[in-house]
Order: C-alpha cells, then sequence, then structure tokens
C-alpha cells in the first residue's frame, strides 16, 4: 500500500523535526558538559546526528522516501522521480518540521524556546565548505541508491559523520537544516544574514553531483539537462 | 520452536540485567577515568549502551522480542500483540532484572551494593524529554519494524546513541530503567522522589507514538483505541 | 573447500595475533596522545579492538571458526562441536598467537621487545568483572549463532565495545589475551601473578553462559552434562 | 552495463579525492577544535576517515572496484584480476586525485593551497608500522572478499579505524595518501623525503599478505608466483 500524500508529507515534517532537535540538542548537551573543549562537543553532536540519519532514513524512507532536505528533493524533482507539487510540498514540510525542531530543542534544554543566532560563519572557505559537503551528500545519495539501495540509510549516517569534520563550516548541506539553525543562539547556530550564501552554494554543490554522477554512470544527459534547468530557475 | 513462557521470562529478565549493569557500571567507569570531563563520560556512556543494545535485541529477540521496557510491552499489550498476563510477567522480569543488574554493576566496581541515588532530576526541561525521548524510541521500534525488522536492533541502539545526547535528560526512555537507576548513587542514578513523573512522562510520550505512527501508517484506528483504552488505565 | 588442520590452526594463530597487536599498541597510542586523561586513552582502546574483532571474525571465520580464545574453543568442545586434538592446537596456537601480537606492538611502537607488566589487577571486583565479562561474551556468540549467525562478527565487536566499559576490569575475557598482556608492562598490561585468577573467573563465566544458554533455548540437558564434566576436568 | 575505461578512470580520481580531503580535512577540524589534547584530535580523524571509506567503497565498488591505493591496485594485477594499462591509469588517477583532495582541503579551511609537510616520520617503528599496516589492510580486502564479499566496504573502514591506533604511524598504508600527504603541513602531514621508505614498506607488507593468503586459502602458488615476480619488478 503506497503512503497517502498525507502521511508523505507528514513524514517529512516529522524525520525533519527530528533531525534539528538532535542537531540542536546533542550541541547544547555537547557544550554544557565537555569543559569547554569544543573538540569533544563536536565528537558528540557527530556521534548523535549521525546516529538519528540511519535510524530515520532506515524507518521512514518507505513512507516518503526520507528527504528531509529540499536539497535531495529538489534533486529527486529535477531527476523527474518527484512531481512538482510533491517537491513543493516536502520543502514546507521540512522547513517547517525544521523550526520546530529547534524549538523543542530549547523547551528540552529549558532556554528561551525564540532565539536567533549570532554565530557568523563567513568567507571563501565556508562556501567551498558548503558545496563539497552537499556535492557529497548528493553523489552518495544517487551512488549509494544504484549500487546497494539498501545501504543508503547506512551511507548517508556515514558521510555526514565524516562531512561534520572535513569541511570547515561543519557540514550543514541542507538548505531547510541552514534556516532552522539561525533561529537558535547556540553551538549549531549560524547568523540569518549567512544562510543565503550557504544555501546558494549547497545548491551548486548539488548540481556538480548531478554532473558527476551523469559522467560515472552515463545516465542519458537530458536527466542532466532537466536538472539543469531546474536548478537555473 | 517457540521459546515456553519460562524462557520468555527469563530472556527479558537477563537481558534488562545485562544493560543496567552496562549503563551503570559504563557510567562508574567513565567518571572514575575522564579527569571530570563528565563529556567524556558521557560518550563512553554513550557508546557502551548503544552497543549493548544491539547486542541483546539481536541475540534474545527470537526468545522474547527483547522488549527490555515496560514502556514497549505495554505498547505491544495495548496493540494487541502480546496478551495480559505475558506483558505483566515481562514487566516484573524487567524490573527484577534491572534492579540486579545495577547490584551486580555495584559490585564488580567495589561499591556498595545497596545504595539510593541522591542526584536531583527535576523540571519541565526533563519531563518534556523524557515524553520526547520515549515518543522517539516507540516510533522508531514500530517503524523500523514495519520498514525493515532485521534493522530493529541496530536502530534502536542507534536511537539511543543519539538521545543520550539530544534529550537534556540523557534519555531514559524505560520505566523499568528508570526505577532501577534510582538505586545507584552514582553517574546514571535518579532520585527516587522524581522517578514518577519521569515514567508518567515516559507513558504519554509511547501514547504520542502510537497516534503518529497510526497517522503515518493508517493502521485500524481500533487499534489506537485500544491503546488509548489501555493507556488510561 | 574446507580448510586444512594447517590453515586452521594458522587462522587461529594470525587472527589472536593481530587482536593482540591491536589491544597492546592502541593502549600505548592512547595513552601517548591522551595527555594523561585515561578516559581517552580507553575510548581510543575500545574503537580500535571493537572494530579490529568484526574484520578479523568476518575474514577468518569461515576458515578456523574465528576463535582467537581459549575459553571460546573450550566451550565448543564441550558442547561436542570441534575434536580434542583440533582444540588443543588451536589453544596453543591462540597463545603463541596472542604473545607474537604484543612483541609486534611493542617493536612497531619503539620500546622493548620483553617486558613483564606491574600493574596489579587484583580484587573481588576484579574477579566478578571477569566473571561477568566471560559469561555475556560466551552468551553472546552462542545465542547470537542460533539467531541470526551471520552478525556474530558484528555482535562480538559490539559486546567487548561494551564490556571494555560496564566491567571494572576492563574485560579481558580471553584467557590467551589475558596471558600475553603479562608480557607488556604498558596501559593494557597485568602482573603475571594476577593471571590465574582471571583466567579462572573467565572459565567460570564461560560456564554460566553454558548453563544460561541451556535454559533459554532448552539444548539437550546432555550437552550441558559434558559441559560440566570437560569444564571440570 | 559494464563501466567504461573513463568511467572507471574518473571513479578512482574522483573517491581517492574525496578520501584525502577527509584525512586532511578532519585533521586539520581535530587540532583547530581539540585545545592541544591530540587524543581528541586523533579520535576525529580516525572516525571521519573509517566513515568515508565505508561510504566510497560502497558506491564507487560497482564502478571501479574501489581501490583508491596503488597498493591495492599493484596487488589485483599481481593476481591477474586486472591488466596493466588499467593498473597503470588507476594509480595515476589515484596519486591526482589525492593531491587534488589535499588541496580542496586547504581551501576549505582558508590555508594556503600549495603546501610542504615539515612532519618527521622516521626510525624502524616508523617502517614496521606501515608494512604491518599494509599486511593488514591487503589480508583483510582479498579474506573479505572470500568470506563475504559485502562486507569489503565496513571491514576496509574497520581495519583503518583500528590501524589509525596500533600502529605508531596511525597506518597511511597507501602509497597515494603517502605522497600526497607530504604536501600538507598539517596534522595528517609527512616530510617528502621520508615518503619513499613508507611506500617500501607499504609494498612490503603488501607482498607478506599475499603470502599469507596463499598459506591460508590454498590459492595456486603460480598466482603467488606471478605477484613475486610483480612486486619485484
Amino acid at each position: 500500500m503506497a503512503s497517502s500524500f498525507f502521511q508523505r508529507v507528514l513524514a517529512e515534517f516529522t524525520g525533519t523535526a527530528l533531525l534539528l532537535a538532535t542537531v540542536i540538542g546533542s550541541g547544547v548537551m555537547g557544550e554544557t558538559l565537555s569543559g569547554g573543549n569544543v573538540g569533544i562537543t563536536l565528537l558528540a553532536n557527530t556521534l548523535a546526528t549521525g546516529a538519528i540519519l540511519v535510524v530515520l532514513i532506515t524507518m521512514l524512507g518507505p513512507i516518503s522516501g526520507a528527504h528531509f532536505n529540499p536539497a535531495v528533493t529538489a534533486v529527486f524533482a529535477a531527476r523527474g522521480e518527484l512531481d512538482a507539487r510533491v517537491a513543493i510540498a516536502y520543502i514546507v514540510a521540512q522547513s517547517a518540521g525544521a523550526v520546530v525542531g529547534v524549538l523543542v530543542a530549547h523547551a528540552m534544554f529549558d532556554l528561551s524556546i525564540l532565539q536567533l543566532s549570532h554565530k557568523a560563519r563567513t568567507g571563501w572557505g565556508q562556501s567551498l565548505s558548503e558545496c563539497v559537503a552537499s556535492f557529497g551528500l548528493i553523489t552518495t545519495i544517487l551512488l549509494t541508491l544504484r549500487a546497494r539501495a539498501e545501504a543508503v540509510a547506512t551511507n548517508v549516517g556515514l558521510y555526514i559523520t565524516a562531512a561534520y569534520w572535513f569541511t570547515a563550516s561543519t557540514s550543514f548541506a541542507n538548505p531547510a537544516v541552514t534556516l532552522a539553525r539561525a533561529f537558535s543562539d547556540t553551538f549549531a547556530g549560524i547568523r540569518l544574514g549567512d544562510v543565503p550564501l550557504f544555501i546558494a552554494a549547497q545548491l551548486a554543490g548539488a548540481f556538480c553531483a548531478l554532473v558527476l554522477v551523469h559522467l560515472l554512470t552515463g545516465e542519458r544527459l537530458s536527466t542532466v539537462c532537466r536538472s539543469v534547468r531546474s536548478a537555473a530557475e
């Protein structure tokens, strides 16, 4: 039995909310407990985020595809695997879910519910990092789906585990996550003004991944063409 | 060959005892070795707990279902997948096993066998955390059973790995574990007086999970109705 | 093609050597790098040991069964799944391999090749810890073989990951490992005089595991009787 | 559809580039955040490297075999499973990709793009470490392919996780990686002058692995003979 439109959108909302609760909550917990050693905070943040991604993708994948990420949704729409109405609903649900997840994390830690981040994340290195991070994420998803579909959940969790450390930005790689993290003045936050460039870099990275996957797998160029058009719109 | 009633109850007892020995023991070891850095203690506690959960659920699942958690047992009873007599026996075995596990941990570390925790765990944030933690755990179990049953052990281990960090309470998410941890005045302890509210929050979270799973999967409402009645009793 | 006697014994030798090189080497590396924080040292030691166990058991399992542990070999012999001549050869190969692994670790770190540990590991807590650690290890192996044989490698790695932290002795759980660690005056060492009691506790734990598995699975009592006799000899 | 020559070479280039970006990037991030505790830096470096290896091998394996390592390519050529033209192209692509990955890591962290390492890595312990590290890696690949081919990605990731800690050299175990790390004056660097001995030790270790696998599996001696000749050339 295929899932209904409502069920698919609810799955995207719930999954993204739990993802953000984890990203923000584990960052707060890490900062509280690590005695000022940011390395320990990021280890905890990494462990929690990687783990929850595997869980969420495994359990919600059969319902909605488990994107939790507008860049992923855009890529599947560009490849013609998702119709526009569903894609838009997914992106709205992901963004709303992400913000709700942030608020729930604040409530669990007895912090002000509504916050605005003051953490500056700027510079070429940050933009390049987000571009590389998203490039790697989309490549991971598309090639793993092709190589061994049942390994996608694990591979995404492991990829983000690595990318938290190998990029200078700690790898947001997700426009909805980026937006929502602007509403948290904690470890994982980002200044609202730095959000647009992050999202632009993420979309650029996603586009590079589409090109690479075309080259590596020989998928029809028309798919890529459609992707280009879609990315340009 | 199906397991006998005695074998199933013994499996719940043994599994919960090993789980608690791990939770308490790794907390003591972490505190002893981490030189006062609570972040390192919780990393060790997380690693050990997540790992043993995968082991216990994989190896005891075929015998008893590997609940080790009265909230999980209550959910399966509410869904009509476990009869009342077995459910009650499971919950008694889990509670007894949990306490025995705590005592064994104390003995291994040459601590007083019988202890009572003085660690206060109160406030709205803590209650919300336990509600969210149990909500996520029950959702993980029910949706993973449906999506890929053989991934339940891994997903529960990974979920708890994340939840130790993203909730403010370090995610007890289990009434038997909560009760038993009141008998340990160590890192993982909880004041006996704070136990009832934790358990209430856990059951509330489990109920929310039942509703969400109904919405996401379209299971018959009667199942949820029965759950409501059962939760209210 | 079944493996020859020589191949099986060589596999036990090689696997145990690599296991000990990892246990000792990662302990030395951890101590060198952690700036005196023993918690970080044990995290590294745990990570390395858990990881190599999964690798070794997966790759050498089809050749020798991948015991690397005289207590495991004794249990399989007691259950009538391994004949006495092979069991004795395995135990000799494991002990020799373990010592060679220790020496190789010393050589890699430019330490004196031949050492004798001065680390005291005594007291009831330590003995109980080794008994519990081996009980859990043998239970894990026997029940996982029955529940999902292809998960044995992962489960043993995860079990030891947990047991390094939840027992007061950091879970040697292996007579060959215990003996070999007496020849290293580093983080993972143990005083030669403390070895016999560790091994006795390990065998007691293994015996308890045989009884528990009998109770949980209803295997014929004769198997357990044979085990008792064998354990008593 | 088999992958084309170009696709295979591109996969080796891309995979090795992402591997090196991870090795270098996570080392820089670890050093920046760990407050001088090298243990925490190496934990982060290990976590990221082990994770990305599983991802890269899973997703690129079906295209190129996912070697990312001239020693691995040489071994498969020696065993007659890869023709010389492809092997040479692979090794060139791996080396170029590795250097590009280093440069990208520098750019992401706003460091000088072109660097030369000043980190001395000399002495018998280092050479022995690289020999043991490569011996273990090649053994892991060949025996896991034989025992359970779908576990190769996981086993390589876990093996390197262990080897980062149990060898004194943190286990480069890869000539292309070694060369590229000479161009980074960061945590993971190595002085250019120390590269040749590292590579010699790695090839010696790979050869020992071929001999061991012959002994353990009884593969035709001619395969090993061919390997010897190939290794000697």
